[in-house]
Parts: C-alpha cells; structure tokens; sequence
C-alpha cells in the first residue's frame, strides 16, 4: 500500500537530514533546503534575506556558521566533540579559542540535572554567547584544571534563507502550510515537521486538480516566520483560507491539536472534524499551550487562520529539546499517522462547499435507484445517511458543518454527494 | 371528568375505525375521512387530487382499492384471508389469480424472523408487484406443492384523497396540526394520530375565541404531505407559527419529542416547554431520528415550524409496522395524556404574547390588595412568582420565555398574568 | 498593615451605630447619617422629601418617631421595654395608651415558634397598625389579664432622609453605590452595608485620581431607592456603567454574588472575575432570589447594571431579622473582607480598558530585557503570562476580558499592563 511506504520513505529522509547543524541561518540550512529540492520539489523557491533586514519589531540576525568545537580537559582528552553531536555547542555561539579554569567553564556550560544522561538544547540567538552543552553526569565528573574550549565559528553579515513553493489551484484563495528547519540533530520537533510537509507536497503535486493554492514554507522558526509574514502580509491576509504549523509529526505517542487565537477558524474546525472522527484518541491543547509559528500567523492584525496539528507536541514529552529527540524517537508508523491526517485535513478542505437540495421537500429517491421501493419495518435505516444530509444541504451550512450536524466523518460523504450531484439533487452554492 | 371522557371517546373512535383498509389512496381513506366528518367536524372538507398531478418532485400515484384476497394451499385450504386482517395483502398490491409453486411464492412472501408470530406491515407504492405478508411460524409451516394466490385489487387512474380545515381566529396567523391516515389496521401508528386531532378540532371549535387560526389536515403520509405542500406553499410559509405532526399518540409508555430541523422554532420552545413541565419524563429525539412528514414540512426550503409531540415514537416499539400494533396496545389513558399534552402547547401559543410592565420600578403591590401589608421574615416568598414575573416582562420576553427564565410552568402565570392586566400592571406589546 | 484597621474600624463604626432607631423615616436615619457625615464624609449632603411625594407607583410615608414604648403585665411589671430592644416595636406603630386583655394583645404580639429566644423584626409601613415584638419563650408565658400597651410614637407628615455624594472623576461615566439605612438595631442586614460603604468613601477619597465619578447613596430601602431613582432617571441611565448594593457585607462565613436582571452587564463581569479569583469559595445565587434594591435598579425600564457582592445574603442565614443579628454576628475580619473585594472590583473597574498591541506578530520581548536572551527547554514558561497577555490585547477585549481568556486574576495584570505601556507596545483604544 503505497501510504505505508510514505511512513518508510519519510523516516529515511529524516535518517539523511538528522547530521546536518541547522540553525536559524546558515549552510545547515540551506543543505537541508537542497536535499529537500533535488529529492523531492525540484520548483522550490530558496530565498536569502540579508542581515540587518527589519521584520515589524524584528531585525534578521547575523549569519552563523561554526566547523568544529570541543572541550579538551586538564589531562590533554577532548571530552566534548562538535563532531559527535551538534547539539554540544550553544546555537550562536561566538568564536572562543583560549584556556580556561573549571570555574570560568561552568559559567559556559549548560545540563540538565533532571535529565542527567541528556545533552540539552540551547541557543542564544540575540545575544552574542558563546557555550557548550552537556550530560549532566559528565559535568560531574569535570575536575579542577584548565580546560582548552575551542569553537570555529562564524556570526557574520549574511543572510536568512527559507524556501517556498506556490502551487496554483483554481481558485486564488490559499491554504497555507508552514514548517520549520532551523534546529540541528533533533528528530519530533523538528525533522519530522520539513520532512512529513515535502510529502504532503508530493502528494499535492501529483493531484490532478487543486481547488485552492497552496503556499508551501520552510522557514526558521520565529525569525522566519516574522520576516515571512512581514513580506507577505497582504496576500496572505487576503487569500489565506487555512493553514497548518506543521511540527512534531514524526512520534506515535498521541495525536494533538493546538487552535489558533480564538479556535474559530476554518482550519480549527476541519482539524477537530478529522481528528474526532479518526480511531485515535487525541489531545486539545489551549492557544495558551502554542510555542510556534502560531505566535506570529495568530498574532492581532495578522490573524491568520493557522492551527496545528502533531503527534506529541513540543513541550510535552521529556526528550523535548535534548539529545534524546533522535530517530528512536520517531517512526515511520508515526510519521505515517500524521500525514494521513494531514492529507484528510487537507482533502476535507478541498472538498468543502456549501450545498443546497435542488428541490422543495424530500427528493423521491426511489425513482432514481437511490431508495428501496418496497417498504417494511427494516428499510428506513439504509437511506437514512443519505437523508440526513440532504436535510441539511440547505445553502447554509459548508459540508463540512452538514458531518458535523449528521454525525458522519465528511469522508464518508464524498462519494453520496457526488452521487446526488449526478442525479441533480444537489448544487453547489456560489459564495 | 370530562378530559377522561375524551380519552374513552378517543378509544371508541379507534375501534370504529380500525377495520377499514386505508392506504395512500383509495376507499378507505374516503370512508375514514367520512366518519370523522358525520361524528365530529361537519365542516371537513375532502379534496380529491387526480393520480399523475406532479407535486414537487413527485406524481400522485394510482388509486387503489382492494376486495379480496387470499392464498389456497396444496390441500385446498384458505391459510391466508384478507378479511381476517388487511396487513395480510402487500399495500398496492397489483391484481393477481394463479397457481404458484411454494419456491414461487416464496419471493412474495414477507414476515419477520425475529416476530415470529406478527404479521408485517408491507407497502410497495411506487413499483408493481404483488406480495402476501404472515407470520414467520405460519410461514415456516407451508410444505412444497401449488398455491392458489388470489388478490383482487384494482389499481387505476382515480384519486388521493384528504381532508382539510380552516378554524378562522383573530389572527390569519396560523397554528398547523397534521396528521395521516393511509395506514391500515394498525392502531398507535396510526390511527390515533387522527382520532386525538379529531378530538382536539372538537375542542377547538368550542372556543368562544381563538387568537390564531387553525389549519387541521387528515393526509397519507408523504405522498400527502407533498402534495398538500406543493398546493398550499406561500399560505404555509407566511402564515404558520407552529405546527404539529401528530401520530403515535396512543399507548402508554413514554411521552416523546422530536424537533423541527433545527430545533429552535416557536413549536419546539413550546413543546420542550410543556414536556419538561409535566410530571411524566418524556424523550427527546434529534432530528436525525424524523421519519414522518417532518421530512418534508422542515425540508430546505420549506422550513415549516413543525414538530412531533408523541406517546412512543414509531420505529422504536417493538409492534411497530406489525399486526401487534392493535387496540390492545393504545388506551384511553394513552390517547387521554396526548391529548392533554397537545392542548397544553396549542394553550400555551394562544396564550403567548409580549408583555411589558407599565411602572418603573416595582408597583406598590400591597396598596392593590396582592402584597402583604406587614414584612416580617416569611412574608417575601409568597408573592414572588408574581415579582418574578413582572421583572421579565420587559417587552423583550414572550410570556413562554418568562416562564422559562423564572422556572415556572407558563399555564401557572395564566391568571397571574390576568391578574395584573386587570390592575393595570401589565400590558400587551404590539408586534 | 492598613486594610486590616478598616475591618476594625468598621467594627467600632457599626457599635457605634447600632443601638439608634432607623426607620424608613425619622430621626434614627438623621442621626446615622449625621455620624457619617461628621466622622467621615464631610461633603455627604443630606436631602429631605417631603411626605406624599409621588415617586412612580409609590408614595413616600409619613414620617415615624418613637420615644417611648412599653408593656405592663397584670402584675404590674414592664414586660416588653423599648429601651431595652427598638425591635420590640412593629416598625411604624401608631401611638396606643390603653388596657387590653391578652386576648387582644395577642392580636398584636409577634413572635417566632421556630426561634424562640429571637425577638423578630417586624414593619407595618402602608397599613396604620401597632404592635409589639417579642420571643416566643415570653409569649408563652404571658398569663391572662389585662395588660398596659404603651407607644408614644408620632407618624405624622414629616419627609424621609437620604445622603448623597457625587466624587468627581475624568470621566462622567459613573460607578454607583448604594447601601441602606433603614433598619434598626441590626448587624449584618443592616448596618454592615452603610459602614463598609463609609470607609469605600473613604478610600475612594484618598485615590490621587479617579477615571470615572461616584455616586454614593445612603438611602431607607425599597421607597428610598424608588425616590431616588425617580429624581435622577436619566442621569443614572446615561451615565452609570456599573453599581453595588452593599448589603449584609459584616459576617465572615461566606461570600455571596447576586446578578443583575440579565447577569450580563460589567458590573456582573467584575464582580464574577473578582470572586472566582479570590481564595474563597463564594455562593452564586439568581436573580431570582433577589430582595433588596436592585429590584428596582435592575427593573424592566430602569436597567441599571447593578449586582450584590455580600458575605452572607439576607434571607439565608437564621438570625436574618431577628435581634440575633448583633454585633456578634459581624466581625472585623467580616467586614474587612467584604471591603476587599469590593475594593478589587472597582480598582477593576477603574483599570479596565481596552488595550491593542502595537507591532504586528510577536514583539521582540528580549530587546526590552523582558524576556531572556538565552533560549533551552524551561525558559518559555516565565514570560507566558505577557505573551498570552500580547495576544489578547487586540483592541476588541478590554482588560477584564483578556484575564478571563488567559486565566489570570485580572490585578495580576496591571503591573504588566503598565510595564508594556511604558514600551509602547501596548496602547489604549479609544472607544
């Protein structure tokens, strides 16, 4: 079945882009992007925005780049390797190259005593640091001497880099997915998010019709998205009828959803119609829980229609932002459930219209082969979905409110409504 | 008593009717609607609508009328015999008079596995054909050889037929009660859906006044309520304030409710109203459980304020659409209680208005004679529906919503109501 | 610590008051607001309404003094004195000097079998009456003969009393207080409401500087509040935004919240927001059980958005009007509580407004040193409350209404507000 090999295919492409040390910016990035490109989306777009660029309240950081780091101890071992993981060196961090005291060290060193067998995650992105991660067991074992720390690193005059792809549908209006490729070496949050959305859009490509566009990002979280939306506000205030965060897709712990500022949106409700309606039971978290992109799509005056939709959210499991988040942690069952549900998100929104019954009380569907022409005590139950959604296909409510009021995954309803198009029962309402 | 009367009365007028073969159209109707009309609304008015008028999208189908019926089995005994119960001949049953083998009569007959011992109500309106139903134990005893079936019923261009009343009041304004008389001996479903709103027209052209104008029909089901729609469209719309489906109102198990499409219209207020009001518990259905002329009255576009006040729902008794739907299971208690109830909601709407106090602040009760005139600890309880009652009547309540905000049973405010009319209190808004 | 010598204060203030005689008229009213007026109030001006002034449906009463009242038993002793309770008295009592034998005494004794040691309180005010209060335990024991009544009381055309103050704020909106001060010898219902009131005076003197003005009235309850709210209709209409009528606001068992007619007006969300927010459990009662004067605050026509904020509500507690309502039923820490809360409500109120943020996504919080500079897995929580704040702060919510949203106490927010304020990052909105 080819779903379950997009699962596989998935895990394999996070497999490759785990080693790369994304960042904000940097070459970590933009490796990343043409993987994503030659692989998969030959039509994405790279941009480079320079540093220094202003973003509403925000300014696009300098560039940085490092090639190696380590921590070599009073006994002449180098007992902490850039080489060995990324994750070892402050995200930012500046150039250091010196000796330096136990003492001094700690100052720049950063564990996680709850979580002694974990390398932590750190950046300091806005202001200049330089800083090493690690377990807080090695930590305790660091004795007194003189330590030689050493980062080959770069924060330059350079520039931000994000991809986008706009995938044309019939109509103008948009719906929106945003993912993140700005941390290094971590696998839920966030490989899982750039790697499940390149199949999504492998899979919108090969569609034979779109109803609506699709504007596709890869962006630095934060930083990224505030530059993407202050260069893109209009349109996507005007043609932006849904959207996804698309992060923390790779686990099969649980299914979440977090909503966007006031839960009301379109994307809000076909995101709990799809995941009430699935086997799976699934966590509602608060806009009050968000600590993505969300921040900025929802924020007032941009106000974009932007949920999310994960497996275990970040945050809430205890690999989160440490070395513990690596390919163990996700799975191509994993990645696998979040596309489908992304893809059923997706679908439901294409397929969503407002309908209305084309003739004045209930329709005789007998004659058209659509009903029983014998009645008995059993024949009501077998129509009455069909029924059902022909009472409430009265030009008010989207399809997607009809699954709602009959209690019907909307899935379940494609085929009926196209059956009942055919036989001119049903029309679509032009909005 | 004379409300216990009504309920023998009710009973008597079941039993009268109960042996007549009705159907969608045809004899029985006529004589059904005749009876009501000798004994009880003289100014009943009967319609006849030729088979082929279109309505909507359907067509009057044939007129049919039955004489006889019967199967001879291999030993020449008569073992199935229309005028032992017409439930035995399929409704519409096209004529037929032959010698089949048992295998051959087989695929015409019907009868219920699981009721091994009811006879099942079967109808086949809209496709030819010719069928036998019996019990599943007389079925099961048939032994192989030739059948005589014989069925001697006509089905040819003539008419359907149904019964009409305009009861003028003060308003044009109307209040609409359906109900159906196409089935054949059956008792809860149906015939006392017509016996209670015969009785309840009787009580209503008794009235020295009425606010509203009553519009009663006596129809077969769906084809009747689609025509009687399609004829009557603009006059329904304007006019129709409320409406009720009435049918199972007969036995005595349960008091039900099933709502208008969307359940917010003055009819539903009315009917959650006097349910959740009485002392009996009742059940609340959805509309996604209709299965009368709601289906057409509250189809897109019609949008009619109709629903269902009943004793047990049909569909959900085991009797249902069998021969042990008979006198034995509806009583007078039963058809005596449904009564009452829709006496109460029909009550209830002429009684509804709009009603403002005509003082600021609260009135000097006590100077009016209705307020103690010394205050000591108890003295505040006893006037306070009537307090109540005065500080919701604000013009933007009806006297429905009053009741319902200060938790009374609105037939409880009538005189109270009155009371402070009389004291110039309380006035009529207009709308 | 300030707030605590209030609760004692107010204490003092009440024994104070306690044994002076109030009535709907009289001079115990004149004296009580004298006390304020001298002690605490100085600008608290006193108005006089003659007798037989129409005010809507009422009419105010003679006015009622009392020197003197007693019983003399056929032994010659004085049984029921005056001097020792004013509850011994019907409130309104004609004069009487006569001898009457028990029989007709009982016609005027008044005593409570469910609480016999408890002296009731009891008022005649529209009926001419006398009568005299006393427990059940005495009543029983009254022998037959002939008795000695004695009332030197007057009732006579005189005028009734109430104070008023206006504090000017910024704006002419207003938020409005009324207690009452018509009851005699009694803690909770009454003296607490006027005493609280004092010292919310008080405090509200004291502020540097007021957004909106206050309207402070002391007023006889039910003809008080009618005449009052007939000389001021419009203004009261146009201009208050939110009320308080400060009754039984002395004991310390619990805290109570009586709404508005509707529970939808601001001072229903402060007063809501207030209570859910504060350790204590509280007692949400309807509407329904109203009693005092928002009866006629918050009548159809007169719609003031008036609520209660109580410790325990009239009516619900058994020494309510009864001589056990002393001073041992009130407290300090009574007292003082009461007054906190409704001291929170209208700095609530004073500090509500509507607030939008001023750059488009997320402001860059660690630039303004409010949020740190370094990122890893525990840093997003403590600046949560000011982003979750930014994010309602879109010029459709005021002040109150985002603390609900983001479930904080809405006082936890004003230092925040203030702090954002000063970075320009949040600003007012007009309305």
């Amino acid at each position: 079945m080819a779903l379950v090999n997009t699962g596989t295919n998935s895990y394999n492409l996070c497999r490759e882009l785990f080693p790369l040390c994304r960042s904000v910016t940097g070459n970590g990035v933009r490796q990343t992007l043409q993987i994503i490109k030659d692989g998969y989306i030959p039509d994405l777009q790279i941009h480079e925005i320079p540093s220094g660029t202003q973003a509403f309240d925000w300014t696009v950081p300098k560039e940085w780049n490092i090639n190696d780091a380590y921590i070599i101890d009073p006994d002449g071992n180098k007992i902490i390797d850039f080489k060995e993981s990324n994750l070892h060196v402050v995200g930012y961090s500046v150039p250091v190259n010196k000796i330096v005291t136990l003492e001094e060290l700690n100052e720049h060193l950063y564990s996680l005593p709850d979580q002694p067998n974990a390398i932590p995650y750190v950046t300091s992105y806005y202001k200049e640091r330089w800083g090493f991660c690690l377990t807080d067991e090695q930590r305790k074992n660091l004795k007194p001497g003189n330590y030689k720390v050493y980062i080959d690193s770069s924060l330059t005059n350079g520039s931000l880099t994000y991809g986008e792809l706009i995938l044309p549908g019939k109509s103008e209006k948009e719906i929106f997915l945003s993912t993140y490729i700005c941390h290094p070496s971590m696998a839920n949050n966030e490989l899982s998010g750039p790697v499940v959305t390149t199949f999504i859009v492998k899979w919108l490509i090969s569609l034979k019709e779109r109803k609506y566009t699709y504007r596709i990002i890869f962006i630095p979280e934060t930083i990224g998205s505030i530059v993407y939306v202050s260069r893109n506000l209009d349109t996507l205030k005007n043609n932006v009828i849904a959207g996804f965060n698309i992060t923390c897709v790779g686990d099969d712990r649980s299914y979440s959803y977090l909503p966007s500022r006031y839960g009301n949106t379109l994307a809000d409700r076909v995101a709990l119609h799809v995941l009430e309606n699935m086997q799976s039971e699934f966590i509602k978290y608060s806009y009050l829980d968000r600590g993505s992109d969300e921040r900025h799509y929802c924020s007032p005056g941009v106000d974009l229609p932007v949920v999310s939709v994960m497996r275990t959210k970040y945050g809430k499991y205890p690999e989160y932002h440490t070395s513990f988040d690596d390919l163990d942690l996700i799975s191509p069952q994993g990645l696998q459930g979040a596309y489908e549900v992304l893809i059923k998100c997706i679908e439901a929104l294409e397929k969503n219209e407002k309908l209305t019954v084309t003739v004045l009380c209930e329709p005789q569907l007998g004659k058209r082969g659509l009903y029983p022409t014998i009645s008995s005590k059993q024949s009501t139950g077998n129509v009455r979905d069909m029924m059902n959604l022909l009472a409430y296909c009265d030009g008010s409510n989207d399809l997607l409110a009809v699954a709602e009021i009959i209690n019907k995954p909307v899935w379940e309803l494609y085929e009926m409504v196209s059956q009942l198009k055919d036989h001119e029962l049903l029309s679509n309402v032009e909005e």
